[in-house]
C-alpha cells in the first residue's frame, strides 16, 4: 500500500468565514476528515501534520491576556497545547468518518518535538506569522508595547512573525515509524515543538514556528513515504498569481520550480515553503511525487485528475 | 517483564513552593522523571498517567479572562491542551532521564479521549476541583458571577468542582496496547478527554474532569498490567489520618479496604478515590496487586520495603 504524509493547512482546521470558536471549528475539521476519510478509503497509508498558525496564536494571546490571574506560557508550550486540541479534534473526526467508511483504524496523535539548529539564520529573522491579522495601526502598537515584529502579509494584513527555523530531526521518529503499520499518525502538530538539542542531550523548547510543509517533508523523507501531500486552497500551483497572464501548472520539475522560485513566483510564507518542501522530497526521493493541491481535490488529484505534482525530472 | 501503570499526582507536576510557571513546572516534573527512570531501570515496562487539576484549571482561567480578545475554549479543549503541554514536559524530561541510564526507549504521549456516560450521576453532582484554592469570599463572588458549583476542599480553602464521571471506555486503548512494547506512552493525561458516544457513534467532548486514578485503573485493567501503582504525597495511606492515633498500613486487603471506606477515613477527591480505584484493581486481578506510596519512594514500593499494598486477600 502506498505511504502518504498529509499536510493540512489553515483552511483546513478553521473558516475564514465564521468565529474561531471551538465548535466552528471543529466543524471545518470534520469537512476536512471527510476528505482524509476518502483517501484512507482510495488505499492509502496515512499521516497527517497540520498546521497551528491562527490557533497557537490565539492560545498565546489568551495566554498573555490573562498574565496576571495565571502565568503566560512560553511559545513552546502553547504549541503543546496546540498540538493536544487540534488533534484531539482531527483524532475525535477523522474516527468517525473512517467509521462510516466502515474502516475501523486507530487515529492517534503523538506529541510531537522537532529538534532545530540554534545557529539556525531563522533565529535572527523572523519570518513566520502566528495569530490574528492586524491593520497597520494596531500592528504598529503591538510591536511598541509588546517587542512583537509584524510584517505585512501577502496583502491580507498585518501579523506577528516569530522565526521560523528549519526542521532538523523528529525526535519521536522511531515510534512514529513503528506506528505507521497500525494507526493513522497525527503528528509534528504546527510543524512539532521547537527543541534545540543541548551538548549533554537534554532538550530545550525555544520560541520559534516550524514551517509545517517542512516538517511534513521531513517526516515523508523519514517514513520513505511514497507520495508528500500538501493541501492548501487553491487546486493548483500558479505562475503569475493573480494577473492576467496567470497561468495554473499541472506539473513542475525540479529545474521549472527553482526557475520559478528563483523568479519570485511564490510568495514567502504562503506558496513558497510549499513548494520548496515539494522540491525538497522530489530532490530526495527522484522516483517519488510531491503534490499541491486544494483539500476537495485531493483524492482527483492522487489519481492523477488535477492538483501541481512535482517530480526531480 | 512485569508491566506497570504509574499515576503521577499533582505533586508529580508542580511544587506548591514556586509560582505554577513553564520553567517552574518543567523542574518538578525532570525530579520526577528521575523517579519513573529509576522503575524503567529496575526492568517495569511502563505507563504513565498524569493528573492536570492545577494545569487545566489555569488553561481555563486564561482562556475565559481572555475572552474578549480570542473565545474561551470549553473545558475539553482546555483538557487536549493539558495532554499536549504536561506530556511534552514529561515526554522531554523522562527521555533525558533514561538517556542518562543508557536506556533509548521511545516515550511518546498520547493525546487520549475517554468515553463517559452521559447519565452518569457525576453529572448531577459535580465533585471533582479544578484550578486554584479560593477563600470563602472568592468563591462565593465565583458561584454568583459564572456559575462556578464551589467547594471547601479539605481544609485547604476553597476550589471549583465539576463532574468527575466514572470512566468507561479508553477509545485509543487499541493503539496504546499495540505500543506497549515498543516504547513509554503517556496516556489517558488529566484521566483523558471525556466525550460521551452518541448513538451514530460520534464522540462529543464535555465539561467533566475524569479522576485520573480511575483512568489509570481502567488502563492497568485493559493492558492487563501487573502493578498499578499511584503515586501521591504521602508515602503510606493512614486511618485515623492527623489525629493521635494515626496508624500507617503497609498492607490492605480489599475486605479492610472497604471497611476503612465506610468509616469515612479517606478524604473525598484526595485519598478515596486512589484507594477505591486500587480496589478495583485488586477486585478484577485477585492476584495483582495495587500499590499507594510516594513518588520518591515507588522504586523501594516495588521492591516490597514500603508503600501500602491492596490485594484482594
Amino acid at each position: 500500500m502506498e505511504k502518504i504524509v498529509i499536510a493540512l493547512g489553515g483552511n483546513a482546521l478553521q473558516s475564514k468565514n465564521s468565529a474561531p470558536t471551538a465548535a466552528g471549528q471543529l466543524e471545518v475539521v470534520k469537512k476536512t476528515c471527510e476528505c482524509v476519510a476518502d483517501i484512507c478509503e482510495a488505499g492509502y497509508e496515512i499521516a497527517v501534520v497540520h498546521g497551528n498558525g491562527p490557533q497557537v496564536g490565539r492560545i498565546l494571546l489568551a495566554s498573555e491576556a490573562a498574565n496576571d490571574v495565571t502565568p503566560a506560557m512560553p511559545f513552546d508550550v502553547c504549541g503543546a497545547m496546540s498540538q493536544g486540541y487540534i488533534g484531539y479534534h482531527i483524532q475525535q473526526a477523522l474516527r468517525y468518518s473512517l467509521s462510516k467508511r466502515a474502516i475501523h483504524y486507530p487515529v492517534l496523535t503523538i506529541a510531537t518535538q522537532m529538534i532545530v539548529d540554534e545557529n539556525d539564520p531563522g533565529f535572527a529573522n523572523p519570518t513566520k506569522p502566528i495569530g490574528p491579522f492586524y491593520t497597520e495601526e494596531e500592528a504598529k502598537k503591538l510591536a511598541e508595547e509588546r517587542g512583537y515584529t509584524v510584517r505585512e502579509d501577502a496583502g491580507r494584513g498585518y501579523r506577528r512573525v516569530v522565526a521560523s527555523p528549519i526542521p532538523q530531526k523528529i525526535v519521536e521518529i522511531d515510534a512514529i515509524r513503528g506506528l505507521w503499520d497500525q494507526a493513522i499518525v497525527i503528528c509534528c502538530g504546527g510543524g512539532g515543538i521547537p527543541v534545540v538539542e543541548n551538548m549533554d542531550g537534554t532538550l530545550d523548547g525555544v520560541a520559534a514556528v516550524i514551517d509545517k510543509d517542512f516538517a511534513a517533508e521531513l517526516l515523508a523523507e523519514q517514513v520513505n513515504a511514497d507520495v508528500l501531500m500538501i493541501l492548501t486552497e487553491v487546486e493548483k500551483v500558479a505562475i503569475n498569481w493573480g494577473k492576467e497572464n496567470q497561468q495554473n501548472l499541472d506539473h513542475m520539475s525540479l529545474a521549472e520550480a527553482a526557475q520559478y522560485v528563483k523568479e519570485g513566483q511564490f510568495a514567502p510564507g504562503s506558496m513558497l515553503p510549499k513548494v520548496q518542501a515539494c522540491m525538497k522530497f522530489a530532490r530526495s526521493y527522484p522516483d517519488k511525487k510531491a503534490i499541491i493541491t486544494s483539500l476537495d481535490k485531493a483524492k482527483d488529484a492522487l489519481a492523477g485528475l488535477t492538483g501541481t505534482v512535482i517530480t526531480f525530472a
